[in-house]
């Protein structure tokens, strides 16, 4: 039960003022996150870690000397979006580059992987080392597709390490690089985790059950076990990991035994000894372990088990000292406070719009009011329709996502409609998290930049904005047709919309006959299988029903058309 | 849930290994506890601490450099017993005197104090500071009575640090008491903790409620609330220790926001920052704040403010540097690991029993079996009988002693009645832990001396031997009769005796009587209100029932006449 909070909407936002609060000598707040807030070495390469909030001390709590330069820290179980990232990144730059580093998660990997671009863009070196160790989560051959859990510390922990130290960037990647290719985790859950406001917990587990493998946000696992008692479970975490261990391991190891949150300190002692033993009769040698909560998921029940197989470069990475919020390890010398007002940045003038990009805007507003209407509307339906095959997550997100961008879009009424769409993008983007508002924000701002700021609009600036929509979505999310994700309902739509505008249809009629066309297409992604996002892992479980992004594009685009038919009849379109 | 062990039984001796395993570089292990590893100063004070387990990282998590040099561990939620105590100061001692510090709580008084006796009589010159800061637990006027929880923190941190500064034993005193005088806290409940192996929490608190002040093992809170939002906690929680604040407080504060251990992180942060705000409006600036788990009572759902009002003295050295497991702060220079093997004590040889002594040792024996038996047959009926008024674990505790003091005088068969009781009372004592394990303890050991090594026994060793475990009790315990206490059964058992010898009865005819006049005086303890124990804080709902340690007591000397009887009448006694 998570029971400490004013409303669940602004639980994550205030939890990390609070973090902050508790902790001044480390942290510095910045939109999006949190920076040093003591000096650091000009020049220096500057880890940013982050992810979705709810698995505290991951990721806040890791950000001081020796550990991370800064952490973009998003909702609860949600990707911080780009543009946080890129603010965050811009507060914790040193002028060394940058490495960002987090949990493989598709929301995390496309919101961070748009912040990389922007960065790269303005001249700021970027990098990405994404941390894949949970065993449970994708065979050995597709150790790239894993899931990140508590191996997160180990790479991050190396690369902080190796930053402090004043390696270049090429030198902090490839020992981040190394250190997740020889990192392994295997979790288990007894029980899920309950966000704050809701009566149940977001998954169960089977009373007097074991889970082995589920994700540390309720993703399946690999199979269902009685409760062991402590020394079977130790045996089958142990046995598992060292199966799965990397070429050339050698024979010193690290081993992480992380509490998810409501399995308690002489609970992970209890079995931490059990599992040394087994790692000594295995013939390893511990180095430097860790046991404790490092990598939570808020109240869940469950545990994993991380092994670190170290060589001599990673074993002093990982002895060296360390000093922040939740990880403090060894002697650093003490770094001053620094100022840090000065890494707030400046907020960007807006453009004056022409008196047609003004109209435009307030259709473009009118038209996100209909989104924001259809999203509450089919809300719930959304909601179990994800949990099929998913998280559960895609109603609560797209609703926090067009509610966000509704709101936006109407502060900005009396703008022109590049300026409109451009925030209504920004906070559907940071409010939704995952990967539907990164692929709706960015859809938003093709859009917006496609229509941009013109004397007049055409029935051919129309077609663009629609093509530039679905291009960001297919550029970003990096789906092909036929995967069963919202690209099955886009590119039908894009096409009925070119099809019937050289038909000689009106703007309206395009728009009403695309929205059909997307709806059909999108019922009929039940057939398929699917092969990317959020509803791989179970593939079996999908089939027979139609893909969540998808359906809820269909839906969108038939409101959509809906309301401006009216006003766009009016002026004879 | 507590789900991960083998053997409940054994769950607290396994996760203090685990945790010495985890934590090498800190701590090694002693019989009852654990001690630094590493080099300390010849001649400085040692900070001694320790109390049940469960409470993680109170109390093993806090021994380091900076703060405690020893804790001793008792069993889960239950005292250590002296003999542990006394071996893990002999361990911990520099030679520069001791300070015991720990919660005031029965069982932890009797033993500590035990242990202290033991230890001054040594020459190890050997302080207590009991840590008093749960303001629910008692009004100001009664401070000494007032139960400690998370203020521990606080006393140990300052005494740790006087203590590594090379203060003397009256300067660490001083300071540990002005601390805890500087110290209140205030706790929560939100749901009770389970214990391992058990299918229902220890206690519970209804949903949706929140109970004020209920202690960190289920004791009685002061008022049922809804649950409130955030902000309504924190100013309730502000509130009700600005109020109780110390004379000459000053205004500078230090709070401290632990969770009891499912309250997560994020939660507590949030709470804190309002916490934070209503203190900084109240005129008061924050130093060096806590927010985490720093005294837990395993998977609990609650959390307490503490806040400790700062002078110079005691600023300096809450500011002063830590290197614990679970504590650090600041930047200590590196010890050195130092050989922990010599730290084990050699064993006491037994003397040679004489032949009437280790006949009458197989009595004491037979004696042993007929107590764990009673005990074991009303059990359930004596932890039933505990619940109405107190935490509940009277059948289990007294299972535990009787069980291991059972086994402990079978394998001393052979030897002397005083060897077999002795080695009974330290078993009982360290396996029952708390209060009555203190007591029986003690009562036993003063049944042992009293009986001897001699060459014959006569009725007048019997009549010492009764009054010996009689007054062992009443001075351990400090009750007086009519306190409603097992004393109020043992007087009368005493004086039953007595009298009876005296009246020409045989040794098994007064044992009958004086059994029957403790069963008699204990069901009629059920009209007195108690006044001491574990049945004080609730001492309305006591009233109609009677005292459980008075009841066992006669039901255990019904058991042992009965079983003496045929052996004691085969020799016309």
């Amino acid at each position: 039960m998570t029971s400490i909070f004013d409303n669940p909407a602004t639980f994550a936002e205030e939890a990390l003022d609070g973090f902050v609060a508790a902790n001044r000598q480390y942290v510095a707040r910045v939109d999006g996150g949190v920076v040093r807030s003591t000096e650091m070495s000009s020049g220096q390469v500057a880890l940013v870690i982050g992810g979705g909030s709810g698995h505290y001390p991951a990721f806040a709590g890791l950000v001081g000397p020796g550990l991370a330069a800064g952490s973009a820290c998003g909702n609860l179980f949600a990707s911080p979006a780009a543009g946080q990232i890129y603010r965050v990144v811009k507060a914790a730059n040193m002028g060394g580059g940058v490495l960002l580093s987090y949990g493989n998660y598709a929301g995390d990997v496309l919101h961070f992987g748009q912040a990389q671009q922007r960065l790269n863009k303005e001249g700021i070196e970027t990098r990405t080392v994404l941390v894949t160790d949970d065993i449970a989560s994708a065979p050995i051959d597709q150790f790239q597709n894993r899931r990140g859990i508590a191996g997160d510390l180990t790479v991050f922990k190396v690369a902080g390490a190796a930053a402090e130290a004043g390696l270049s960037l090429d030198d902090v990647e490839r020992l981040a690089v190394k250190t997740n290719y020889r990192t392994r985790s295997l979790g288990v859950a007894f029980d899920g985790c309950t966000l704050p406001g809701a009566d149940e917990p977001l998954f169960h587990v089977p009373k007097g059950h074991m889970s082995l493998g589920l994700g540390i946000h309720g993703e399946p696992g690999i199979s269902d076990h009685e409760m062991p008692t402590a020394s079977e479970l130790a045996e089958l975490l142990v046995e598992r990991l060292l199966q799965d261990k990397p070429d050339d391991a050698g024979t010193r190891v690290v081993p992480i035994l992380n509490g998810l949150g409501t399995v308690k300190y002489d609970e992970l002692f209890l079995l931490f000894g059990k599992v040394e033993t087994l790692l000594v009769a295995a013939g390893l040698q511990i180095v430097e372990p860790e046991c404790g909560e490092l990598v939570t998921s808020l109240d869940m029940a469950g545990l994993s088990l991380t092994l670190l197989w170290l060589d001599d470069e990673l074993a002093t990475h990982w002895s060296a000292p360390a000093d922040t919020p939740a990880y403090r390890k060894g002697n650093l010398s003490p770094r001053a406070p620094r100022d840090t007002t000065a890494l707030i940045e400046a907020t960007e003038e807006v453009e004056q719009g022409t008196d047609e990009a003004i109209r435009l805007g307030e259709y473009a507003a009118s038209a996100l009011d209909a989104v924001a209407a259809v999203v509450a509307e089919h809300e719930t339906f959304l909601g179990k329709l994800d949990a099929i095959a998913g998280d559960g997550d895609h109603g609560i997100g797209m609703r926090r996502g067009a509610d966000a961008a509704s709101a936006a879009a109407a502060e900005a009424r009396g703008t022109g409609v590049r300026n409109v769409l451009l925030q209504a993008a920004e906070a559907w983007s940071e409010k939704a998290g995952g990967t539907s508002g990164a692929l709706w924000g960015a859809a938003l701002t093709a859009a917006a930049n496609s229509l941009g700021n013109r004397g007049t609009y055409g029935d051919q600036d129309a077609a663009d904005c629609v093509n530039a929509f679905v291009s960001a979505v297919i550029e970003l999310g990096k789906a092909d047709p036929g995967d069963k994700t919202m690209v099955d309902a886009l590119l039908p739509y894009a096409e009925t919309f070119t099809h019937e505008q050289s038909g000689g249809a009106t703007l309206s009629q395009a728009l009403a006959a695309a929205a059909k066309a997307a709806k059909r297409a999108a019922d009929s992604t039940a057939e398929l299988s699917p092969k990317k996002g959020r509803a791989r892992p179970l593939a079996e479980k999908s089939i027979g029903h139609p893909d969540p992004g998808a359906i809820s594009f269909g839906l969108i685009a038939e409101g959509v058309a809906n309301t401006l038919e009216p006003l766009l009849k009016k002026r004879g379109a």
